[in-house]
């Protein structure tokens, strides 16, 4: 299978070097549309096609699969052109600026009958499989609320705010993790540069069953935090991804309550026991991603990272921003 | 000065050995409805006069200045009693359920020309006062964010939400370490009890300047974490409340931002250099609290902790209440 | 059962705090030496008979048991009298300055049958409690090493040196743990000021088996470490004491080795696997400790914490201080 | 300048990616014994020169200076051979098996008037850089002692022990920092393989002057700590390896005495104020290593990590080594 990879910035050389160590497929061509990073291809990747155009690569007889690392907004017009000419799309998150456009991308893709997948790497790291495995093996119990936290003294997006550029991972692993899907959120934040693009910002999700979520982006803080709390009526967890190697954190820790129905009162039980660092896999997570991909189609089976996820993360992406250019008001999705 | 306690539960007994250490008062009165109580005080404290009654107490002429140690409810009309009756009167926080009750408080010793006061004791730690010194300073330059998180396996309380049990702490730092008050707030939540009292809730306050801080608050997290992010344009700080010695790290990271014209887009500048932690002052702040309020009466002079910081606390509070009930709706705050 | 508590300066305080919650004893007597610290006693004590002697304290014939927590080179002359005079003892550790007077007081005690106990505190807490369950039930599997360090900006004493001070902690624990004994020990320090008393040393004891431990204590850190490893032929664990809960981490961690004859080469399994932290009971341990001691006289049982640990903690702290003072030549421990 | 390089093993392949990205030299020739590596240096490094034997690398007329990344015993031959030969030489660390071979080295490279360096990586680190600005500076005062530990899961060396393994990074950084030399040595070890190489050894370094340093290193740790404690007469200092970003840490802690005559009593005063974590160069430092080599060729400079460093290396691990084997006897050092 030849690969065909479009843009050669920040995230595409991971990209090349993942896809090239894979064994049943090749990196074929590249895609950059900055000339002078053409010589730096050449010296890494000596047989691969350089292009300077994505459309060019596309329309490559040769590509049987494009993977497309470029800003957001060109996710939708580069994939749709992708899919239509027959070729298996992988996108970098967020897969696109508007559910619309996502939701476009998915009907070609099954019209067509070929993949489409969004690359949300961390739905691949040791940690979110481990996490995926308390969750489904219900040893957390039935899950309250996940909490999560991702700060740092990052680079200010010129064209996306805070919560396109951080929270697409986090969220990812929300949908991968809970099967429920919010009925609305609630977003504040703030720009402290005169482009009103926040680099602070707040999110709530708010579910039917009782479930919340919350996630705190920023690129403002003098440290560095990438924590997620989840929360179950047996046991709790904690996903701390700067940890080098004790990332997960199971509490068997909990409270239950009871109505004394005379006193009127909430009788609530805690319980604080053991805590337990299972061994996470180490394997780099954009290999096992780009893998899934290439399984994905050789098999035609359905990857970990799906368009679906992709869609609703930008659902909740849209809505998120609609909410924080409206004070915060609550902003409903429609499933 | 004769002091009278009315409560010793939870908080009360602190409050009578701190006030019992004192040179220039005498806690002469303690109030505690739970008679089954009494032995204990006793016990601990030969010579004072115990009462069942708090009515009885604030009667006693012997009192100058009352402390006020009772469920949240019980505040305003103990303390209505207590100033008209011409006591000096110290509140534990919240000050009051409503900010109309606590308006009316200030407006009674205002006119009596005594004392009153609310223990935010956090404003008389170490931590709270070397940032004090930071923010007077301007070492940290322009105050930007705060961020706080307060979290734990809490007691559920059965009549106030997490914020007003929990937040008044980190509201009053903000308070006392900025000027500028907030113009709205955006609050939501959950309460997985059925009595409608979130055990998990989030606050975003609203400024004209753009100035914008978050709190989250929860009595249901594995963890303990008590942290709070200041920045600045100069510098950015964290309070680790739970750092045994290192509360305070002051970090010489800040950016800033330049708009390029003609290319239209944000060019931001980073730095990250040195970090300090400054030796933080371990008196026990309920001490330097409790003689805060004695020397206010002695001194006639405002303390660190006044009910104006009081009433702005409320204030937050009860918007923040408002907001959660309405689905995260902003509700503005009238200063 | 009367107790008589001999020296109320740092830790004399808090022993007659325990002894005087206990049920079955009663302290009535306490003996110090610095007449200005009577008044303090009175305060706190008001139905407790006070000396200056502690000669007087022991002859008093209400006295049941005695506990001493006076300097080291006292300990041998008061346990010796009141052993003499029928009375059960308690000496803080370390026991006393010699191996030699150790064994007498052991001897005496047995040829009168009453109750000789050490308090070796460490012994009672939950996490050295959880230890001895990992080693007993052979969780940990068969022991290799266990490495400890106990450092700190400490008071450097006027009349022992920092092994005798802070290592008889460490060691108590190991001889608690482990049941062989050393055969030789190696220590070497430094002493920076001129009295000749260490404030740096180091300690290795070798054993028959293969098994070595090692201690290194230090008055002049700048930081506070308080941590043991123990290595196991199935598992590892950590002691950190600086942890406010996390005290105990066990490690699924091991290593085994064959050797390959032919090629003479060592082959080593590594693994490294999940992390456990069990929960670890929190009562305070010189409650327990005083408790063990009482209930060795009425049962007759002999406690935890018993005189023969004490004579080993001697024994290997008195070898040690023979090595340094002979530029660390490995001193034979007879047993 | 052409470089050849001796060894594609472990570290081997660092050593040419950082001679390869300097400008002023080239690595034009990889010596391997393995011939199945040469596959992999072809693929890599196009244009490079492999050798199957060192000797024909070291004898080709190209090359004017070559790096031995080989095993320990093979240092002294080949480096030997190379400066006969005229060479440049840079050995890994540590630079030979005894003091002989390497003061033989030392005369060799003296005589011929070429460059011998060892590479004591930990030298060009940034934290290294810091800690050296902090000693000359005089800002920790006079030095009391240095106390590391490095120790880890690691892999069991067949033909070292962990001394000669492990400690060659710490003693490099002690002798860089301090420029007086140990009189004499302490060591105590055990082998748990039945090879009797040491996997758990203790080091302690006596000075004349009363400063002390003491090593702790272990293959056999659940954990890996690699931490460096600094004690000075005004400040003391953390070398903290493991931390990301933090490595550094100064206090501004210290203790001073005095001796009361009368009283024939030491006082001592303790300071504990601000820390103070400066920010450390990030630089890779064998990328600054392979620069100080290159430079020293050219302007015939002396570098940071010289051969004379390598040799007191060498120097304290040879006694190192015979103090184990004789029991933790001193072993003198001469100088």
């Amino acid at each position: 299978m030849n690969i065909g990879i479009i843009g050669f910035g920040y995230w595409g050389p991971n990209l090349v070097r993942n896809f090239s160590s894979l064994q049943n497929c090749k990196v074929s061509a590249i895609a950059e549309a900055n000339a002078t990073r053409h010589e730096l291809i050449k010296k890494q990747y000596r047989d691969v096609k350089i292009y300077l155009a994505a459309e060019e690569l596309i329309k490559d007889n040769l590509i049987d699969a494009v993977v497309i690392a470029t800003p957001v907004f060109s996710h939708y017009p580069l994939a749709k052109l992708a899919l239509e000419s027959g070729k298996h799309v992988l996108i970098e998150k967020p897969m696109t600026s508007s559910s619309r456009d996502a939701i476009e991308l998915i009907e070609i893709a099954e019209q067509k009958k070929i993949s489409l997948m969004v690359d949300h790497t961390f739905l691949y790291t040791g940690a979110v499989q481990k996490m995926k495995e308390l969750v489904t093996s219900n040893a957390l119990g039935k899950l309250s609320y996940i909490d999560s936290t991702r700060i740092n003294l990052g680079l200010f997006q010129p064209d996306i705010n805070v919560l396109w550029d951080l929270a697409p991972h986090d969220i990812s692993i929300l949908n991968y993790l809970v099967d429920e899907r919010p009925i609305s959120v609630n977003a504040t934040g703030v720009s402290h540069t005169n482009n009103d693009i926040e680099n602070i910002a707040y999110l709530t999700l708010n579910y039917n069953s009782g479930f919340i979520a919350h996630f705190n982006c920023s690129w403002s803080s003098p440290v560095k935090i990438r924590m997620m709390l989840i929360g179950g009526s047996e046991k709790m967890c904690i996903f701390n991804d700067i940890e080098p190697t004790e990332k997960i954190k199971v509490y068997d820790t909990s409270y239950s309550y009871k109505t004394d129905e005379e006193k009127r009162k909430i009788l609530v039980d805690y319980r604080a026991g053991d805590i337990y660092l299972p061994k996470v896999n180490s394997t780099e997570a954009l290999s096992l991603m780009a893998q899934d991909f290439v399984d994905s189609i050789i098999n035609n089976t359905v990857p970990k990272s799906d368009a679906k996820i992709g869609l609703d993360v930008v659902k909740i992406l849209e809505a998120a921003q609609k909410s924080i250019k409206n004070k915060g008001q609550e902003i409903k999705i429609e499933q």
